[in-house]
């Protein structure tokens, strides 16, 4: 009868890092959960992240996210890396209900201790990406995992913010979807490291590419920039999808001779510090779950008219 | 040749709270685009503000939403009311492209000093509603106006920011947008006050509304609560105007009697100086256009996997 059996968290961390499925899927609750042993885990995680490659993939819904994703794991897999998912699911604000998911998807992997795959709730209490899913992909690469797929559904600023959490982002299109036109509007032309349009055996996948390459040559690029190729994929059958796996190898490559790489991670960890730091202001300042303090009368005094939000902005900031 | 013609704050919120059109639209583009002059604004503004009737008035792309705000704008006219409108847009990020719209829309209300009707990007680089459009309220406020309507459209969380707003919410739907079955899903049954089937004459509208109130006959409340009422009109001919008039004008009355306005102003004056607060020390950070502080290093020491995301967020916040 264990009284506190989140306390191990170093013994946690050395199973995950063995390998041991269990204890990475229990570290990932724990962060997901804001459990208190929340910043131990953080913290024994540390020194063993930044081995991993992220790679985001994100699409509209019907692209073949899914498929995708199994195909180029698979492929991964063959070339003797593991690899670790995270499915951010956007219309559930649980994540409890993903479980089921989980298993269904795993399929063909699910034996394959070098595969470790789980969904994830998009909106936490405390909001979005940037608080919980920066994490688990800090225990993924922490456990030792080559790869870590973040993968997202293409709806609103998601897209951003995978490009935001990746070293590099897969963006998926497939025809029939209007996704052709749309690209520009859905900004993922500025996301993209890498193109697919799957379905490529459907009508209209030429068109889609077409327009696609003829959009992206109209962005301003430096010259020693990457250029994102547009490729094609049946991610059911697997055409094309080694053609995806050499793409997103030589995009990593890259980021990392150009100096891209730590550029790109120094701007997450940034993000990610500051979404830590608000998170905890905000807790201390009552709005979010903590005790009701000097925000509360602040409020009150706006109402009043007898202060401006500014003034009561700075005084709330000043004391932080 | 004025150095400074910003300078004169007082000056402009005198001639705002004088009926003077353009002291309004000054000062609201002085809000609007954070000019140094804000803080002098928003303290010059709070002592004349409470007075306004907010109403947000929320629903997806076609229902009506144009057409039935210049209804309600009509009859409060003609009830004697000044009314101010902001109506925000999602699809911008800036607002400059807004103007042509204003003027078209303006319509009938061109020539009457008693409406003032402006359009406002919904996302500023500082984000969201949550930023500039309660100060934008607050300038109208101020101002005198009566009633201040602000409108968005109904996608993502738009709705539900835009009820955090304001004092009554309407929100709007219409038959054959399919909003019938996914009103539960839009999250509109938590945030309206009062409903309005729009397009009343079309077919279907019947079933939205008895689709509606069967759902809302679900939500649990207390005995006290408000009860949404669910009205029907055709905004293009004025029929069931006045009804929706009168409904909003009772929720007023309710609010006000029972003690909600209070809270909900409250909600909003926290949710504003949080905002305020987070930004400000955003850009103290470096995080936002501010100069490059200690998150750079912070973040730097965390890529190297030296500190984690929570620590270097305590030492952010701590040394806020």
């Amino acid at each position: 009868m264990s009284r506190r059996p989140d306390a191990d968290v170093p013994g946690l961390v050395a199973r995950a890092r063995d390998g041991e499925r269990r204890a990475v899927a229990r570290l990932i609750s724990l962060v997901e959960d804001e459990s208190p042993a929340l910043r131990d885990v953080a913290a024994a995680l540390a020194p063993h992240t930044g081995g991993a490659h992220v790679v985001g993939v994100t699409g509209a819904p019907g692209v073949g996210k899914s498929t995708s994703v199994s195909a180029l794991v698979r492929a991964w897999r063959e070339a003797g890396l593991r690899v670790g998912v995270l499915a951010i699911d956007p219309s559930s604000p649980f994540s409890g209900g993903a479980l089921l998911g989980d298993r269904v998807r795993m399929g063909d992997h699910a034996t394959d201790d070098g595969v470790f795959i789980r969904s994830m709730a998009a909106r936490g209490h405390l909001g979005g990406l940037a608080w919980s899913t920066p994490q688990a992909v800090r225990v993924l690469d922490a456990a030792g995992f080559d790869v870590v797929v973040v993968e997202t559904v293409g709806v609103g600023q998601s897209e951003v913010e995978v490009a935001g959490l990746a070293d590099s982002t897969v963006v998926l299109l497939a025809p029939g979807l209007g996704d052709g036109v749309q690209a520009a509007k859905a900004g993922i032309l500025e996301v993209g490291d890498v193109y697919v349009v799957n379905k490529a055996d459907r009508d209209g996948a030429d068109q889609v590419a077409r327009e696609l390459r003829a959009m992206l040559a109209l962005a301003q690029r430096p010259d020693d920039a990457w250029r994102p190729p547009v490729l094609r994929t049946t991610a059911q059958s697997g055409d094309g999808v080694p053609e995806v796996v050499a793409a997103i190898g030589d995009h990593r490559s890259w980021v990392g001779e150009s100096g891209a790489l730590t550029r790109r991670r120094a701007r997450r960890a940034r993000a990610e510090i500051e979404a830590v730091a608000l998170a905890t202001l905000r807790a201390r300042w009552g709005g979010l779950g903590g005790s009701a303090g000097d925000l509360d009368a602040l409020a009150a005094a706006v109402v009043a008219g007898e202060l401006d939000p500014y003034t009561a902005a700075d005084r709330l900031a000043g004391g932080a």
